[in-house]
């Protein structure tokens, strides 16, 4: 399989993202190759700084450089050999299957749209987490941050499109699918997220077990899969962040707290387009880089985009 | 002043809220009364238990119940002789100066548009909760639960009634109000956030710092107060909630930590209403409901309801 990495998207970007990639490649098996997608001479100059091989890679030279201020709908088509753009055209000619970048998610999302499509059937794509549980399982959160607003067909294939993750990424059977509401009760939350809980009750199509409140979570696992709408989900992941920033800044030592830290997850995929794609957090480093690479060849691996396809 | 405290709601009614109302008053000061609302054979057979003189106390004898699982809106009219109700008639006639409670938030506010009805001009109250930050200051989140969907307008007024409970109750000169959202953009979150943004940024009643991110959120205190709606505010509250549950169990020491535990805080008042109200956490034993009669205590001083009178 063949992996391509953003070499100029996320703040660190080229250096940290080359030093990610280069770990990453310890994990690589089988014939999966990595493909480093930027600038060509920054990415040899760090490399021979790193005295790696460069034909571990392979190498494609971009000159155009996508910012996390660029307006996503426009720069995709003003910054055509930009990485991003450069990705998404390979993944749709077939000389890539799977993508990953650390930069304008945005422009990311504005990308599928205008090379690989979203999946026909799927009303909206959605980034879709993973989090840790006190329990050493994980939970899949989405959508956190494509969609703010999510009608309740929306969110009822949320739970579609996370158990399908959950199953062939996490090797979850049957995984369980919650609603993330401000109370257990049927008649909670918002009218969107009402009539998303009918929807999913009535389902014969996921292990749904009904509304899940916010102090649940991160907790022994409940269900597999939570389902919210953009907005909510970014907040959810953003105070995970928040609680662990304050864990190290307070300098205490725990496994658990360890383990929430959002660079061992690295990143996380766009769910619902014709392509396995992941995005990671702007403020990504090395290890972080290392672990979207290697999330990305555990996407391509499960053909997640494949899978969701024959699903919907 | 006459603080009421319902006597039969929450978990762990009646003994822990005679409890916390027991240790609550080692810090009344002047004239402050607490009144005991509930069933006075069982209030009367705990302090003797407990060896606390009755008259330190007045006691409101009650018939009935509302229980946690009782229709909001039914149960005010079926039940005029429990605690709530008792509470809100005796706010309504002037017999009392502030009511708190642990029991059914639902019926604590239709409870109050029964009798003491939203002071003119309010769109919609809201549950404005304290919440502490690692620089030892404190910010104001609302609505943490009355609404879970907002209007534009109805978010700009919670930053008034934010302001003023932070500048009353807290002592916060000209506090700083903050929108949180899921990027710092102007041009991010769902639409009626947008418009928020927008009519915030453009008033001069109010210290408008812009939008906050949740990975900000109980950092060093960037805004005094905090505007969401009512599901984003109580996905951060109990959020909050299940990290600190988790520090907890992971028996980590910290005094941030310990500071997070809700017990500290006891109470979250209704603002926007015609009368100084406080609900507490269900789940509040001994040391939060003597936190909710404190909390209490000091709106009532600030008499918050009149100043949010004076201002609307």
């Amino acid at each position: 399989m063949r992996i391509g990495l953003d070499v100029m998207g996320g703040d660190f970007a080229p250096y940290a993202i080359i030093e990610g990639a280069v770990d990453s490649l310890k994990f690589f098996t089988g014939d999966d190759r990595l493909v480093l997608i930027g600038d060509k001479a920054a990415i040899l100059r760090k490399l021979d700084e790193m005295k790696v091989e460069p034909s571990q890679f392979e190498i494609v030279h971009t000159s155009q450089v996508i910012e996390m201020g660029d307006h996503p709908a426009k720069v995709f088509q003003q910054k055509q050999d930009s990485s991003i753009a450069v990705g998404y055209f390979m993944l749709q000619n077939g000389t890539l299957d799977g993508f990953c970048s650390a930069g304008n998610t945005g422009a990311m999302f504005v990308g599928a749209n205008y090379t690989v499509n979203v999946i026909p059937g799927v009303l909206r794509p959605a980034l879709a987490t993973v989090l840790p549980c006190i329990d050493n399982r994980d939970f899949v959160l989405l959508d956190v941050g494509l969609n703010p607003d999510c009608k309740p067909d929306v969110l009822f294939q949320y739970g579609i499109l996370g158990s399908i993750y959950a199953q062939y990424v996490l090797g979850i059977k049957n995984p369980s699918v919650g609603l993330l509401n401000i109370g257990e009760e049927e008649s909670k939350g918002t009218p969107a997220v009402k009539a998303a809980y009918e929807l999913m009750k009535e389902s014969s199509g996921m292990n749904f077990i009904g509304n899940i409140e916010a102090n649940q979570l991160f907790h022994k696992t409940i269900s597999d899969v939570v389902v919210c709408d953009g907005f909510v989900g970014n907040i959810v992941l953003k105070l995970g962040e928040a609680f662990h920033h304050i864990y190290k800044l307070r300098k205490l030592r725990d496994e658990y707290f360890d383990r929430l830290d959002f660079e061992n997850f690295g990143g996380t995929p766009i769910v619902g387009i014709n392509a396995n794609v992941v995005v990671g957090h702007g403020i990504s480093k090395r290890k972080a880089i290392m672990n979207m690479v290697l999330q990305t060849c555990n996407v391509v691996h499960a053909n997640l985009a494949q899978k969701i396809k024959e699903a919907i």
